[in-house]
């Protein structure tokens, strides 16, 4: 393969600086761009298409489950941010203020919503008086402000966008329920749209949401060993309920108090699938949320036959449900390559006046660069079956990264060994005591990321915590995190 | 049929006092909602699913025209706001200022995005240098704040939902059929999407947008005789160009400046659709748009079979690509028929024992009332095309109230005349000079709403100004507006 690699400008090995490697792609990718408006991005075409895909596969699976989507407003008076005292201490340091509107001093000054459990709160507090009037469902599709004070693409910027989902029940069980059940929906989101394997867990008391009574999380593992926390879903008993006064008579005709949850997912995941998929020639798409699957490159376009050859090609991609383009510019192949592989296309096809000749055609796979050479009249079907192929060796690929990279400890040698040389999760029992995590942040800059639902998260006869040596009362998985 | 009305709250008609059914409908069939943030709305599952459903179907359409979806920052900083002249006297009285992040004092205040032109120009001014970079084709869906004084749900409230489209072009000639290109997609979609006719034209200079050249409309006539402006399409000329310094070498190796353009439809489309379709039971949505289509209702649902057959319809409709639901709650049919028109669903079947026993079921109307028979396994394939039937006889019905209430005009006397007393578009010539716009505003509330495009625009030998008498330069549709 003629590869023409001064035509595109080169990106930063992974293993020479993974922060500038990751900036270089999301820039080279045309995934984000910049205005004047500082610790805020542009997503760009390429970038915003991700999130489309995501969108429209989340959204799909939501609503299966019976959600029902809503918009409420972006601005939350201050005594409405105010009303729970857990969630106003989370948030407000972090908030945008709004104090003029035009050139009037606002009676009362609003912030930008950080997040919108307030607001739902105060609809559901006018909306709810019967167990006629529950379960509530709702969702929105937004964006969110939070006044951080180092950015990063996609991970950490002043504003995201993202989804997030507030309901309302009759009892804590049917809550509990929800909770889970979207906790398990983003877990198979990740794993089967992602590609993106994930652990399942529950966040320690200090590590959950403002005002939540559980926050159940699913973490990831990046390339170089970080953890990503890539979705939340919060259950909050009737501590929001309490405080906004939401109640329903129920069927016994009792006043009640609702149970609620709340969870979102944002497009931090599009640097997510950067940093777990991505390689030193740029961005890798799993195909089943690439924006485009796979791109037909004529080789000695000018030649007869071919370039009307490989926009058939396209065509039979497209009708196939692929979604297929024809890079029929007036670049060379070798440059074609090199830019469409930083832009993690999953597959190409090239087709030049040889293959034209034996009626075939060449697909080459962007994870592996394979070459599978197939007749012509067969390039959509084996299209259509390698991008399936792609998008499970992506998985396996990652999760064998993921299970190569758990490390346990029983004691605080083995721990600060490995937190200081292994990057990756450790896996090492914990007495349960926010003095503990504390110390080992402090040590050694690790986070409790969740104790894992299952058997994994269970500790056993003698286990003692990693940190202080009491008894252990839960198995952690800490890590590093973005 | 048996209407149980007191089941329902009974809406204010029209005939009485044309707001206040406006507000009972978009409160009972459940549209919006409120919260503490005063001025702002919440779109509710019902009003919100339209916004969807016009959603897709204006997404599918730009990108048939090579739109790109892009996601901007919501806070533009002040410097930013300022940087054309008429743009920012237009909007600076009206926006949102954020001079906190968190407890920080911002060194230079950000005002929530009431439009963003500015911030398009800044994308531009960075990424465009050559014409390969050109045209640039770019989209946003967000929410955008005004700070309105007075406030009506979907017509005008402090934040509403949008897209606005910002483009960047070679030559003023590109930048000009992309406006008018636009400006048709609407106008197209707003009749045979929105089954609500309108008239496509041009704004005066008083009128036009905030830094615009041109800006083009497509106004719409209400049931009660007033205009709303659906959607506009503003041609910028090289003037936000100049003021940012966007400039391109050409392929004659000279820089130039930019053409650009921006054009933008809004969830006051929502209020269009009430007020143009619905009627003293509440609301009616066109097929296209409605999010239920048709609902099922069993009748005695008790009785056996009925149930089960009423549910197969259901299925068949769905099989059949129609969005159906079934009622099956224990409400009596005559309840249901009133809150299922309320909520302006296009159609319903009926389906009682007698109807199963002989093997029928009846298809009724939303608009007309009209109650159809027909064999069962014909109901899928007969609900289709009524529906395309009802979609088409509410156009028709829109377009004939609208032709109705085009009126002429050409002395003063006259025009005052119908302005009193006879709601509906006024066509009169006019000078060109805004002293008349101004004039005819102060005496009698009536503004300028656009000269059409075509033969009706244009005024012949002898026409002189409605206003002023003197020699006529252009023929106008006036309004009083929402």
């Amino acid at each position: 393969m003629a590869k023409d690699k001064k035509l595109v400008e080169s990106i930063t090995p992974r293993s020479e600086d993974f922060a500038q490697w990751y900036t270089d792609v999301v820039k080279k990718a045309e995934l984000t761009g910049y205005t004047s408006a500082k610790g805020f991005i542009v997503f760009k075409p390429a970038g915003y298409a991700i999130w489309e895909n995501m969108q429209a596969e989340l959204d799909k699976r939501f609503k299966e489950t019976g959600v029902q989507n809503v918009y409420l407003p972006m601005l939350i008076p201050e005594s409405l941010l105010e009303k729970e005292k857990d969630h106003v201490e989370g948030f407000a340091p972090e908030v945008a203020w709004v104090e003029h509107g035009g050139s009037n001093k606002l009676t009362e000054r609003m912030c930008v919503r950080p997040t919108s459990e307030t607001l739902f709160c105060d609809l559901y507090q006018k909306d709810i008086h019967s167990y006629r009037d529950l379960p509530k469902i709702y969702n929105q599709w937004c964006s969110v402000v939070r006044w951080e004070k180092t950015t990063r693409p996609f991970l950490r910027t002043r504003e995201f966008l993202w989804q997030e989902g507030h309901t309302a029940h009759a009892s804590a069980e049917e809550a509990e329920t929800r909770t889970v059940r979207m906790l398990n929906l983003y877990a198979d989101f990740a794993e089967n749209f992602l590609a993106i394997p994930v652990i399942k867990g529950r966040k320690t008391d200090k590590e959950k949401f403002a005002g939540a009574e559980a926050t159940y999380t699913i973490e990831a593992l990046m390339h170089d060993g970080k953890a990503l926390q890539c979705g939340t879903s919060h259950n909050f008993g009737d501590g929001f309920a309490k405080a906004f006064g939401i109640q329903f008579t129920d069927k016994d005709n009792q006043l009640k108090y609702v149970h609620q949850t709340s969870w979102g997912m944002t497009t931090r995941m599009i640097g997510a699938i950067i940093m777990v998929h991505g390689d030193d020639d740029g961005l890798i798409l799993p195909p089943r949320v690439a924006p485009t699957q796979c791109v037909v490159v004529p080789i000695q376009q000018k030649k007869e036959g071919v370039l009307d050859e490989a926009a058939k090609v396209r065509d039979a991609l497209k009708a196939a449900g692929i979604r297929a383009i024809l890079d029929d510019s007036d670049r060379s192949p070798g440059w074609k390559f090199s830019d469409q592989e930083m832009r993690g296309f999953p597959m190409r096809i090239e087709i030049g006046p040889k293959d034209l000749a034996n009626g075939q055609c060449v697909l080459v796979r962007r994870d592996t660069r394979e070459k599978i050479t197939v007749s012509l009249d067969q390039a959509a079907e084996e299209a259509g079956k390698l991008l399936e192929t792609i998008q499970q060796d992506l998985f396996d690929r990652a999760k064998a990264h993921l299970e190569s990279h758990i490390f346990s400890a029983d004691n605080y040698e083995t721990f600060t060994d490995i937190a200081n040389n292994k990057p990756g999760f450790i896996r090492a029992p914990w007495c349960g005591d926010v003095e503990c995590e504390n110390k080992i942040k402090e040590d050694l800059a690790v986070t409790s990321r969740c104790i894992p639902f299952g058997e994994e998260g269970q500790i056993h006869e003698g286990d003692t915590c990693v940190c202080c040596g009491k008894k252990a009362t839960k198995m952690v998985y800490w890590g590093k995190a973005y």
